[in-house]
């Protein structure tokens, strides 16, 4: 499955409404157009009504509906907890702001136990890989390491993925006390077996080689339902998350895009250094993963 | 800078020789047979004489010294130590066998604080990149981590790399307490401008797309020494080394190297799961690395 294929999928069915908060400048703007030409989805412009229209047309985007507002994190929240919208998209606002919109409301939102970051990359072979969490929880303990995986596994869920294989990372697949995540990784694996952690198949502490490539488990004599064919890629904590995921756009050349997850609707954050292809692939992720 | 490159250069001047520990095995004879082709190095072939001549002959190897053995992980670090050879590396030895043999005669051998493991992958480029410490020391502290920096630069000296670039990595360019790894990157890139790190440039803390790409730099507005051109990446912990080293091979598929740094010899110790272009470029570094 590719990010196009993802883009085809939502043609067919009903579009769903992306609340973007405070849309204004040509690198928000830019992101919407992209997407607008897969005609897969509408949107909800929440901000200063005469700003937005006259960018509409500056930027040559359709007319959708606006949601006029002085507080537009807050009120674009609010729209999708009232299911005028399908997901929420930050805009030109500051992500302390934002981010406070949602917290506000984190009781009627909240889905899981809390908000972690996915990357999902398109591999050369043309498979979703997801990596967690590389930008929301700093140094994620059990708990929050499962929250993490459950999440993730979701997120496959509404992409189309039955039971969706999710491999903990850590430098060896063997449980050594001395690598704390590697102990994460076999309780996480367990935790998943007991239920615990469900809709799919988690197994852990592994190596990056035993999680991706079957002729290394072949070699290593590695056996198990993961190994060599993981969907989701579960990380120890941040910095790994975000130095490994980046590599895989820097470095792999791999298509993504990337949304976080735990509320009971995609949230989207772009950055100004994402490629026009991440900002695109973020939003049909994100919109996939409503499950709309 | 290419492995080939490498291959070329060393070419011209003096065949170093490379004690390999218990030489037996398809695994080990074809790594070695693939770096005879280039005619850079000769061999010391420690281990039992009757088995190495019967698998030299059996594995169509040429003829080198052997080193007639019964502790040959003792006796190669000892011919080594002698300057009988310039490159250690491990055959079908135990590791921790081998790895006690090294650190018994630690007083004589070791030029840094500790040893550490740098991956070197060629980028699509045609770049050489260091990636630091993805194998050794699984939670360096600061001291550590200088150490594990001097390494990566020395062996980028010996490579031929002047004053090469190293960025410490985390999430982000921020200073922020709550990431205790982007206090060490600050702190070492303060070390290497006192001095206490010497024949390179060090900043950080760097997120990857500041280290390496130039167009994210612009974005972002940073500007500095490393930034969009590092040579060598030091990452915060092994797990992290391990998971995005393993991923530039993997995904990324750049041809990459390993080896052990920071005794007065570089220390060759192959995987199983290695490829044999991995195999044959790891002694080719070593060979580099020896600076003979």
């Amino acid at each position: 499955m590719t990010f196009q294929d993802l883009a085809e999928k939502l043609k067919g069915g009903q579009k769903p409404i992306i609340a973007v908060v405070a849309p204004t400048g040509e690198n928000i703007y830019s992101a919407l157009k992209e997407v607008e030409k897969e005609g897969i989805c509408t949107f909800l412009l929440v901000g200063e009504e005469d700003q937005i229209e006259k960018e509409c047309s500056l930027f040559d985007l359709n007319q959708y509906a606006v949601l006029s507002s002085g507080n537009p994190a807050d009120d674009a929240v609010d729209a999708v907890l009232q299911g005028k919208a399908h997901v929420l998209m930050k805009g030109k606002v500051d992500t302390s702001v934002f981010m406070k919109a949602v917290l506000k409301r984190k009781d009627e939102l909240m889905k899981s136990a809390l908000l972690s970051h996915i990357l999902v990359a398109e591999t050369a072979e043309g498979k979703l890989l997801g990596v967690t969490d590389g930008g929301m929880v700093i140094d994620p303990d059990l708990q929050q390491k499962a929250a993490i995986t459950q999440n993730a596994i979701d997120v496959f869920n509404n992409l189309g993925v039955i039971n969706p294989k999710a491999a903990v990372l850590t430098a060896m697949e063997r449980v050594n006390p001395s690598i704390p995540a590697s102990l994460d990784a076999a309780l996480l694996s367990k935790m998943a077996e007991r239920g615990q952690i469900s809709g799919g198949i988690v197994d852990g502490p592994l190596a990056i080689d035993l999680a991706l490539s079957k002729r290394a488990c072949e070699i290593k004599g590695l056996k198990g339902p993961v190994q060599g064919d993981a969907d989701i890629l579960v990380v120890p904590d941040m910095n790994t998350g975000n130095i490994f995921g980046k590599s895989l756009i820097l470095c792999a050349g791999f298509p993504s895009g990337g949304m976080i997850a735990g509320a009971s609707f995609p949230i989207i954050m772009l950055s100004r250094a994402d490629q026009a292809s991440e900002k695109k692939n973020s939003i049909i992720l994100a919109l996939a993963a409503a499950g709309v």
